[in-house]
């Protein structure tokens, strides 16, 4: 379980996202928390939740930072439709630019993308993917200034490897990197374990709350924070694997909401298991997968082409996002 | 479900593995299933059980064709132990080879290696990067025979693509090949959905039975068997994913025997659920799984790892199984 | 040196681009060569020639085959340009649509493409990664005949392998293919080496004599042509490597061009060099090179993104041409 | 023409290997060139030379830095030979570890390896691959000091990436890295462009005098230098592309020498080219090709397999070198 410590604040979440920590606060809570803003727009499949925590006491009522946040829900995501990414690409990119506007970062600000996650693990290579498709310009600035087209911004994009494969733990490379080439931002792309077995490949995240330790796909123990870079970090999350243990738990609980529809005594059916809590029933579960090594951290078996597909509108609502010059309603011919 | 016909016999398997269908069939039986032998040894984590399916009674009562079968269960591939991964490919060099001789196929059989499955699905490529290891040796006889080195045999190998991608039945495509090409033996290779998560990645499974229509990870609506082809088709098969709903239904069997340790009760525990045969548990799984798209095939994250490892015994295996000339003793060495 | 045998005939051809072919012979023949028709389009950067040799003397003159044939060259495609690529695509649509019904190929005629060629070898992949690019159809034909779209035909697609890692010629495996797919036409997409370094990553052939032993990166022995496969077989080539003995010797003949510009005595320059026919100045390169094991087969250093690009000109160009229902004003938007 | 400054001296080296300018200088000075020493090995079709650099006298005479130069020299490495691979990392791993010594790292210097080019680009991917297969260990150490073998010392490992994809010089992100991990030695490995034709894929140079500008197939700016760094840089440095003009130039070379053996009027045969000295010759070829864009990098059509066996060797190399624990003997094991 991760837990995030900030100026003397302890937050225990189950979960990356602060959206469903939000809905498992309220219904825990009984009604909408507190100092916690939300707005939702669905079109056409795609849905988009906008999310400000405002204090630190919504903050420790739903176990996520203060901070910004956008999700996309596209369930539609794991059909290989090439017309839906490319729409999803253009949303992406157009609030992906308003949300720069609203966190008050300038159009000229120079920033840095990071790509977290092992090349070589496929469930795990979305950061280094989307860095692979960026529009890297910083170099332009710094060899010719003279000769940049108008509409573009400085960027750079590194894919610092995972601890077992470097040896070094990636936030002090990216530190590193951060001290040499002072950028005004830095953007931290990274797949995520999900809570839930209908998040993975069709879940997106951003936040203004940096990345950190223990968050990600990867065991990191260290975060890439304002507090640790020196300037702000934007997150940007995917859900790509789940463990067996949250499989089993999601589909008890589906199980349980399919009966109560045709009897109100699911306890005659599912016995203690109905009265349990879910993070009960799920410690159970863990507790009896563990121990003979079952609770695997598994991926859909089509994760190749998904993280593709993904990796691509992710970086193409980057290019567009970030360099005016860039077709927003176009932004996919940019990648390939 | 898969569904086997063969001369009028229709067998209903609900797993891939000759060895649980056997152990299902007993336990239903109440004892050892007649006409079906078995022998197992074991040996430093490796199991390998030899099982014969002795007439067409044995067959319909555990759902798997007559023919010979072993099976290796290594619970440590999961591990990234390259000694252990070299041990396991000498043993299965030498039990492939006796195997050959035990069914007859004799020291010249000319062989044909065909690779199932999807270079660009990782948790499906286990086929052709089998063989993309695999070394041939077929042209050598055809261009030079007078030069070939004693201890080789004919060899060739081909990895046919899915119907997805080539629009034609990879059954099809190896007809035509087997008609041109003219080998004594067909041996194929293909990964397989397991029926237990504990098997998803650690057994491979060598039968004479050839390869039935359903089975494997791509839906196949023709086999490779000796009635299609005219020649003795040997399958090599790896369970590397798993259904969601079959990762439920393990579980929840696993709950109720760890319950069972502490009461005797355990239908207060458990409900229905308790009651249900494994196979309507199941079904009620699927059947809430499947309307919300959730019964997912899913794979271990490590899968790009395993597939590599697993791969690289088989085809070494298979290289010093196949000819004399390479050193059983060092495997590994001719692959790379 | 490439020898083609057909019906008697003998061509001894020191270039697989016909237009290459007919250019020399028309050299040395003084004047345009009897039989052979051209016509040439030139448009922003990208020169198409049509092309046919009518009959058997005109074969013999050029050393190639009676038969139609269109080059596309484009020097810019080696510049990482995608609208330049877009439009090149656009084009090859067009023209192999028009190619198609000019040769008499119906647009209900069932097409197997094959992609020729190594995975594992950048510059000989060509094949393999077209037909990785195909929109293939003949399955929904075969599996679902009512509920395919009008605007469709059907297109299937094999990468065969190469004969060093498949034991088996590549002509074998797609003539056993074609026993049992049964098509009308065969499309075979192969990579070529260049008699001249310019030609390398620019150029582009299609044939409608098939493919004959010898051509290509691979020493292929057996072809691909309407006598072996009984159907008709329309080749495309791209020259993707060069011997370094024609890169010297396109070189000399640059230095003497060079200095005729400044004198005309080009002999006190070059010596022999100056005098000798270009054939046996390749020759005398070849015998000074070939010792020492220094007559590679090289191509340019960025092969990776070339054989990428090219592969999505074609292979967009295909699925347009093939498919009517294709838009052909959009035809990357079908590719990946 | 690379061009190397370091504390008021200007060297312009027309060669990455320090070899070869040492024998070019010899050759322009009739005899050895005062101080630089040299000693060769040679046994098996392998040759190792040793070189020091002793002033800077000797520097400016041959146009490489003062220092110590290895070499290795192995013309079947383009053979496919796994034998002979073995037998070279074996011999690499002993020279590499007596270097170190000898230049003065002790057994617990902790190392970062850094692996210079681009992996998109295959003839520039060495850096990247030996990086893949570098046994790091420096998370050990940080994380369970206590529980790591005797044997093993302090490595990293870090692919950097290339301007053009990262938009940032690698040297600023290697001074960014190494100022937060704080290696006591850097070693940098490089695919470098040659200045001979044998050369590529066949050698391998090991120098203590960093990287410098404008060495290695990217165009680099700024070095990687014990100056910039603050700790010593080993570089290791594999040809593996080659000019056109290059090409041209070395078969004119050898074409006079052929007919050298046959007469003693070579200028009849090649003119003005017989007379020309060789840096004069090579830039006329290059005036020759560069306006009609021919004067292309290239690299020999297997470089696929090529760049995949030379990174093993100088990982299993590095591996056996690094670690007194691992064996001398079976270097290769520890890689895949």
């Amino acid at each position: 379980m991760e837990t995030e410590k900030e100026e003397g604040l302890v937050y225990a979440g189950s979960t990356d996202l602060a959206l469903e920590a939000n809905e498992i606060a309220a219904k825990r809570m009984g009604g909408a928390v507190p100092g916690v803003l939300t707005e939702t727009q669905e079109d056409g499949g795609v849905k988009v939740t906008f999310m400000e925590v405002q204090n630190r006491e919504a903050a420790q009522s739903i176990g996520k930072l203060p901070g910004h946040y956008i999700t996309f829900e596209v369930l539609g995501l794991r059909n290989k439709d090439s017309d839906l990414q490319d729409q999803v690409a253009t949303l992406f990119a157009q609030k992906f630019a308003d949300f720069l506007k609203k966190i008050g970062i300038g159009k000229d600000a120079k920033v840095l993308i990071i790509g977290l996650g092992n090349w070589n693990v496929t469930a795990d290579a979305l950061g280094p993917i989307v860095v692979e498709n960026i529009m890297v310009t910083r170099h332009f600035f710094q060899l010719m200034p003279d000769h940049v087209s108008p509409g573009y911004r400085q960027v750079s994009a590194v894919a610092p490897g995972v601890l077992g494969t470097t040896g070094i733990e990636s936030s002090e490379i990216v530190q590193g990197i951060v001290d040499r080439s002072k950028p005004d931002l830095v953007i931290a792309i990274d797949a995520l374990a999900s809570r839930s077995i209908d998040r993975v490949n069709t879940t997106i995240q951003v936040a203004d709350t940096g990345i950190h330790p223990g968050s990600g796909i990867g065991n990191k123990r260290k975060g890439l924070t304002k507090e640790i870079l020196g300037v702000p970090v934007i997150a940007i999350g995917v859900p790509t694997v789940v463990y067996a243990s949250t499989i089993v738990n999601n589909c008890i609980d589906l199980m349980i909401e399919h009966f109560k529809q045709e009897t109100d005594r699911t306890d005659k059916i599912f016995g203690l298991l109905d009265g349990l809590e879910e993070n009960d029933r799920l410690q159970l579960v863990k507790e009896v997968l563990n121990p003979v090594g079952h609770d695997l951290l598994v991926t859909p078996k089509e994760i190749d082409q998904f993280i593709e597909d993904i990796a691509n509108i992710i970086a193409s609502g980057l290019n567009a996002a970030l360099h005016e010059a860039v077709d927003m309603n176009n932004v996919a011919a940019y990648t390939h």
